[in-house]
């Protein structure tokens, strides 16, 4: 359910969320920082970094720990993801896209407490210090969108009360479009390394080129999307039924504007 | 010489510098963020991270290296500290300054290409990726302190050809104090463990009150001042002498307005 009236006009916002192979290749990073800069109006980058997480903790002695494919963050590997997000990766993407006239922020839900989290309540799993969304402080974010600057925000969030949260990149970039459809009309691209959502993940020419929430229920149980394809499916129609206007999951490379679409949801 | 005309005012900006023990104990770094969230008016934190940078790169593996007080920062060390500084340490104060309703935003020199340096010319030591400044950009800088923003710089910057930079945190607070007294009447206070300058290092009570430069000469060459003091106080007379309305070398405490001021430079 689109819960934005139609008739009131919202200004373009892209939100962008790269993850995978796209971080550790440069070469592909550098193609994909510059057709981001190309993107005209407001944007916003989300990023992961998973795979340097789990590298560093290694040369640091913790064994990374993931269950159900989401890392469980005890104190010292929150320190890392903290290092690993926040620090290496934010800021080496924030000087690359200077140099390419574009004017980016790099950002944590900690800061300006543009992203408030509480720490997951435990049921089966203890996850640690993962963090589950609460508030989207959008005025902030806003603030820095209208004097013309581009947020960066890596997967970190906060609980307000002065402890930093592990929180999944794409559930990030769908909070953030869902919280900023209120004053944009905002689309959102969950960028990786496969051309969209395959139907057969051995056959690269698969891809769904239009997904409706029927059709995903029915490959879900015929198993043809499984394992780490549905959060990221589920995160893509939380951002449509909250008002987000155009949800795509696609090749990186699709933000240049030549490239194919990728695959585009609708409820 | 102070370049700025008295008769134009400028809104009041305090920059304060911690460095030290200060950020490796809980209590004290508490209350000097609750003393900094009291300030009044635009401000700026600018904060180091030395130690823990060591105790990091001890952990991973490698060995830091100092010649004359600065580290030596090859490539491996440069994502150490870039982790630390920019991630670790830097998140976590932002943190913790939103439970004291300071809306804090944490910064390298890369964001907003805020800070551009140059990678430090190779004359007897090649200390590797250093920064020395060339440029701050202090309309971005502004633009965040006009919408009730504070930064919170780290040690961080850039060459805005994509790389990132390791540069002296009393370095950054006086480059920064500098460009924006242009629009702000700045006090700069580098604040540490000690009250003051000392004219004797095993005696706390011998805090220069009021640092001349004249004396700041005299006690050099008498040796009363001497190793690290020099290169921060020649940050902080730079600062005096690129237009900053008030430098203080001082303790952290001092934040507080009951506590002693320090010790106050004078040209």
């Amino acid at each position: 359910m689109n819960h934005k009236p139609s008739t009131v006009h919202r200004p373009p916002l892209t939100v962008i969320k790269i993850g995978g192979n796209i971080l550790t290749n440069d070469a592909i990073l550098d193609e994909v920082l510059s057709d981001f800069s190309e993107i005209e109006g407001a944007k916003i980058l989300v990023h992961g970094g998973g795979r340097k997480a789990s590298e560093v903790l290694k040369i640091m002695g913790i064994e990374p720990k993931m269950i159900n494919g989401r890392r469980v963050t005890d104190a010292p590997t929150m320190e890392v993801v903290t290092m690993v997000y926040a620090g290496l990766i934010n800021k080496n993407l924030v000087t690359k896209l200077q140099t390419k006239n574009c004017k980016s922020i790099g950002l944590t839900g900690a800061d300006l407490n543009s992203i408030q989290a509480h720490k997951r309540i435990v049921e089966d799993v203890d996850y640690g210090f993962a963090g589950d969304i609460d508030v989207i402080n959008s005025g902030e974010i806003k603030a820095l969108l209208d004097v013309g600057f581009t947020p960066v925000f890596c997967s970190i969030t906060h609980d307000n009360k002065g402890q930093l949260l592990n929180t999944n990149a794409d559930t990030i970039a769908s909070a953030l479009a869902v919280a900023l459809s209120e004053n944009y009309e905002v689309t959102l691209r969950f960028c990786f390394e496969k051309d969209g959502v395959l139907l057969d993940v051995n056959d690269d020419d698969s891809v769904v080129e239009m997904l409706s929430k029927t059709d995903y229920e029915n490959y879900k149980s015929t198993g043809q999307i499984y394992a780490g394809m549905i959060p990221k499916i589920d995160n893509a129609y939380n951002a449509l039924e909250g008002g987000v206007h155009e949800v795509f999951i696609c090749h990186a490379k699709s933000l240049n504007a030549d490239y194919f679409d990728g695959t585009k949801l609708k409820i």
